[in-house]
């Protein structure tokens, strides 16, 4: 058979599947599987991530762009190498916070609640604005500090000053001195260019829901921490008010990565976005769904969280909204969210790669070959059933 | 939704999952879950079986006819009571051999190779007969005995008499002394009515590959019984050809259950046929399939036995031969083919019940669940799939 101009198109776009395989990987053996099934088929395969930690590397992988790196500082200060990504354009700059400033780098020491900050992003996205790109993607999840996107805005050039005029410390310590913030120093592209935030969660910065107390125990906060960086982000939030005129306490998502939203929205005009949509916009998903025949997606585990913000929901979300409404199915390791529910969230249908009883290790060795199977069986089944 | 003229139409059509889930179980698993997927589609729901043990039971489940019994004796002379069905015309009788001559019913007592028969089976055919049916199916699978279907013809009220003029006795060690054979007592309607085998082996009568050198050992005959054997089958063939011009020792199929369709084709003219698809036939699959958009099927496990002979290989061929030429669908405990190979032989996809890493007993004790969650996803798809 040779490709007609009636070829269908099937579009692979899956999240990883952690501890697995990365989100490229799983996409080549999904695609393997469909050109079995439909050898004439054109196919748009994409690796996908939900905004947070991995976005990085499922853009690297789709764009096939040079990896470009910074030497900056990880989440205490040290020295580090970070990452970002260019798009083919260049138009759009890549930062995920865990490059620099996540928690996984400084897992070695201590945890050190009140001083881990995010100057090393800060840096970091410096270097993406000096490339002059248009846009800046920033990627949250993973972070080890409470410090409201203090540290980034100093490694814009921000300089946080204290009653006597002196630079507070970099972390929460610092924000409850914070008396002005001096923005003369900031980096000159800072304002010109677009942010988008992407965040997968609903917390806003402060209270019982705010990003010291939610997330703040996972990054080493004892109880007496937690009570004194969210009352150190309600400063930092009054500040910005003050200075910007944007109210930042109550807003959902702000609470996100120890509260980075605040200053990126407060000082830079950041917008907040679905973390899985946006990567799916990033990566020109909305085209490519335009004339599908068949979407596949998928990730380690399908459950409920699954259609809540994460890629599955994204996907699912963008296949209703195009004209060809094409069905979405999730090939995952286990599925664990009943086909009703799967259903009423977009999902054509769910199916798991496991062939039969089996062990989890045992199925880890598998994954690619049954994604590749799966996949022929799935793609097989949606074509059988369309007309001629 | 109301049911239109358009609604679609989906044929649920499984084998037993053995040691789990009879068909009729595996059916009502699957129709549900295509209910919710398509509220206002119309389903034909069938039990199916390939012709073997669990045939009567699953045509008597989709007949919903009485089933009928005749006090009879097993294979070793015992008194039992053997099942039967009509179909709801009363046109086809169903006898199965496991009934009044299974190898389960004698597994209580040391295996008697040689003396193991099948007159108990005669005896249920003759009630058939009696009933008035114009056709006899007759479902072979688990026999005890090696017999050439000598106990069947004497069940049905032939004499088998040796130089003497005596009776040999029943079993495969009577069958090497049958010096003539007296058809004057054989039932009156016996050569009025169409005999239909349902074989799913190809084994001739004799040799390396006969009856008795390949499924005797599992009837419990030693190496020099299995020579006996083949031996006595070799003069019971030769004296059929001579009595009735019909020579069976080659036919495939003919080495089936101990050699049973050699009398049943030489004496009564039986045809031997595909056993899943003759069951198929029966119960009316090739009308429901005319204008099906879906074909459900499973059973316990698919592998490479399951498209040579099975179930879902029969339904695959009478699919393929439709006019609809709908999707086939296996549904499975566990899927061992490839889905390259289950494309070759007419199944479109096949899917597998366990929901990710998950252990065998766990498994079955959610067979019926997870059957009814896989139905909706597979149906929810493929009606995805198709234009609106």
């Amino acid at each position: 058979m040779t490709a007609t101009a009636a070829a269908p198109h099937v579009v692979v776009v899956p999240d990883s599947f952690k501890g697995s395989l990365s989100a490229r990987e799983v996409a080549d053996a999904v695609c393997a599987g469909v050109r079995v099934a439909a050898p004439d088929a054109r196919i748009t395969c994409l690796a996908m991530a939900d905004g947070g930690e991995g976005t990085l590397d499922a853009l690297l992988s789709t764009w096939r762009t040079e990896v470009r790196a910074v030497e900056t500082v990880d989440a205490i200060g040290r020295p580090t190498t970070a990452r970002w990504a260019a798009s083919p354009d260049g138009r759009v700059g890549v930062v995920e916070l865990a490059e620099a400033s996540g928690l996984p780098r400084v897992s070695d020491r201590t945890l050190q609640p009140l001083r881990a900050h995010t100057r090393g992003t800060g840096d970091l996205a410096a270097a993406v604005l000096d490339a002059g790109v248009e846009e800046v993607l920033v990627c949250l999840g993973g972070s080890a500090s409470t410090d409201g996107g203090a540290g980034l805005l100093t490694g814009l050039g921000a300089r946080l000053l204290d009653a006597d005029g002196a630079e507070v410390p970099d972390g929460g310590e610092g924000l409850a001195r914070v008396a002005s913030l001096d923005l003369s120093g900031l980096h000159p592209r800072a304002r010109e260019v677009r942010w988008r935030v992407a965040v997968d969660v609903t917390n806003p910065l402060v209270g019982e829901q705010g990003a010291a107390a939610v997330f703040g125990p996972q990054k080493g906060a004892r109880p007496g921490d937690v009570a004194f960086l969210d009352e150190a982000l309600t400063c930092w939030a009054n500040l910005l008010e003050r200075e910007t005129g944007v109210r930042v306490h109550e807003l959902p998502g702000a609470g996100a990565a120890g509260g980075v939203p605040a200053a990126l929205v407060a000082v830079l005009g950041a917008g907040l976005e679905h973390g899985a949509t946006l990567v799916a916009e990033t990566v020109g998903l909305p085209a490519a769904l335009a004339d599908a025949a068949l979407v596949l997606t998928g990730e380690g585990s399908f459950d409920s969280q699954s259609v809540r913000g994460k890629v599955a929901d994204g996907v699912a979300r963008l296949a209703a909204a195009s004209p060809a409404r094409p069905p979405v199915v999730v090939l995952a390791g286990q599925v664990l969210l009943p086909a009703p529910q799967a259903r009423a969230a977009g999902i054509a249908a769910a199916f798991s790669i496991a062939p039969g009883p089996i062990d989890l290790e045992d199925l880890l060795g598998r994954t690619a070959a049954r994604l590749t199977d799966l996949a022929t069986s799935v793609t097989g089944l949606v074509l059988a059933a369309r007309p001629a």
